[in-house]
């Protein structure tokens, strides 16, 4: 299958899944329900409601089983995304203004609140509709509020990293971004197993297993893309992790590495607001120079193989391409 | 039974809810969990969990197997506190500092959304681990992720009442406190339906409805307190609902009644911050002398009989006192 003909399958399961979410946040108070659905509407790739599909298909189950599960979990990623940027006080997400930012602070916390809720009630009401059984939802449920108790608990420990004066070891990094990232993916595809008409407990673990490894590397490839991307595609500015003093596994790599002046013109900006445009430059430079760009697609990568191996041995071909397929976008994203 | 051992049964349903919830929510990193668990720790009556035992106890079920749905509507009600002491600013929460105040936004924010997921993971695991068939699991969920979605919905309400120069309608009002509050007391009571034996729908639909009743004569009595209780017995300054400017029923009604001194003594602090303490005194005079507080204990008491109507079918009279206890005690709450 030709990588257009799987961008075509990618947005048609975008346009599925949004069509379904407009339809559910179409409440009163309409600023609520306008706030809530900021994001959804402002665009994205879906890439985690396209993992639940893809899942479900490939254990033999049709697109309409997996939308209650696909729904729900980009809904917590909205949830998520709109309480991170209050912590975090940005002002612009994807080109667009953040929940807090145009609709004030009750709003944005009621709105990321009310996807939550909205999230369970399309898991139980809308997984019935479809024909899920309760034992599947009561799983789905356990395992969707787990992992979203997992996320809080990784965003903590973000946080903490970021108020602490100490570098965080390349485990406890690898940690973090399996609570904080990789969790919410993991359970993507446990659901997409889960939606499908007779899941296995063996073909849940091996869809866990196969999104928990492709979130780790959706992580460090996004961290990559944080320290040294590039403006015209990224559409950050250069070096904006590096600038922000965040402790990503690229930094952390390009810190170790780095020896004399090399590593002078790193911790020089690291974490310097005041650090001039050519000063970033020179430390995105020096840590393009090293390397650290093929060190972290190389974990990424180990990520990916385990992940694949986790689903080589299921017959449906056009499924396991679409997943093998998301995990290639994954990891060859552009800086 | 003497109200003293009706008291003795809520306080032995409360340490059951806290000993039950407090492990819970012993994880890590240990910051989370304690900003999450902050209101919990530091006291409450547990109204709501008890009439979730003592539905599940009115159709024939023990208490061990309503905890789950006890301990999970408890999570939802400080959820919500948490998060709306975020968007009031308060300082101060029954004796204590707030959660944001004492732990920073980043923690409360997580902290709430935590309590949310506990409560979910909690109804669909120790749900099945107390015998709860996955078919109520389901329905619970769906139930109690509705009623935090209407929650949501009245607080924005609520939010465009204070913003709002008009005043709403008294229905008005009631449809916002029936979002606002009422909706967690009717699935609370739903849930200890679904949580007995072999709940049948004309059950849960009773005790939804004896939840729901209960819910709105809590809220006026609360709404009462607020803006002519005695400080000595509230721990609230003195007419703080008036001076704050809240649209609640027993203001609405005070306005409407009020004719020419007494209107203007209230209008003057209606509102007012700047308001001094014996203009706040008057108005808080001329309010119950109008018999503002037989007015709202009236309405009340009408919910409170539409409520104990729709359980006075049920056989088990030591439930069924226990449920009326709760009612009387939420009525006839002191100023």
């Amino acid at each position: 299958m030709r990588a257009s003909s799987m961008k075509n399958e990618l947005d048609s399961c975008a346009f599925a899944v949004n069509e379904f979410l407009l339809s559910q946040l179409d409440g009163k108070p309409k600023a609520l329900y306008q706030a809530s659905s900021h994001y959804i509407r402002s665009g994205g790739k879906r890439l985690r409601p396209f993992m639940v599909i893809k899942s479900c298909e490939l254990l033999g189950g049709a697109i309409k089983r997996a939308l209650p599960a696909a729904g729900a979990v980009e809904l917590v990623h909205n949830f998520t995304l709109v309480h991170d940027d209050i912590m975090d006080n940005d002002e612009m997400r994807h080109g667009v203004a953040t929940v807090h930012h145009q609709y004030g602070l009750p709003l944005a916390i009621l709105g990321g609140d009310i996807l939550f809720s909205k999230a369970f009630e399309i898991l139980s009401y809308n997984g019935r509709k479809v024909g899920i059984g309760d034992k599947e939802i009561t799983e789905m449920v356990g395992r969707l509020a787990n992992s979203c108790t997992v996320i809080c608990e990784g965003q903590t420990i973000d946080i903490d990293f970021a108020s602490n004066t100490k570098f965080p070891s390349e485990s406890q990094y690898i940690d973090m971004i399996g609570k904080k990232t990789a969790a919410l993916f993991e359970v993507s595809c446990a659901m997409g197993a889960l939606s499908s008409p007779n899941p296995g407990i063996k073909d849940v673990d091996n869809l866990a297993s196969f999104g928990r490894n492709i979130g780790v590397a959706f992580q460090l490839v996004d961290d990559l893309i944080g320290a040294i991307g590039d403006p015209k595609v990224t559409g950050k500015a250069a070096g904006n992790d590096i600038r922000e003093g965040k402790k990503t596994l690229p930094i952390l790599l390009a810190l170790r590495k780095a020896k004399g002046d090399e590593r002078d013109k790193l911790m020089k900006v690291f974490g310097s607001k005041a650090a001039s445009v050519p000063e970033i430059k020179d430390a995105v430079k020096v840590v393009s120079d090293m390397g650290i760009d093929e060190d972290v697609r190389n974990a990424a990568r180990q990520h990916m193989a385990k992940a694949l191996a986790s689903i080589e041995g299921y017959s449906n071909a056009d499924a396991r391409r679409s997943l093998q397929f998301a995990a290639d976008f994954i990891v060859g994203r552009s800086l």
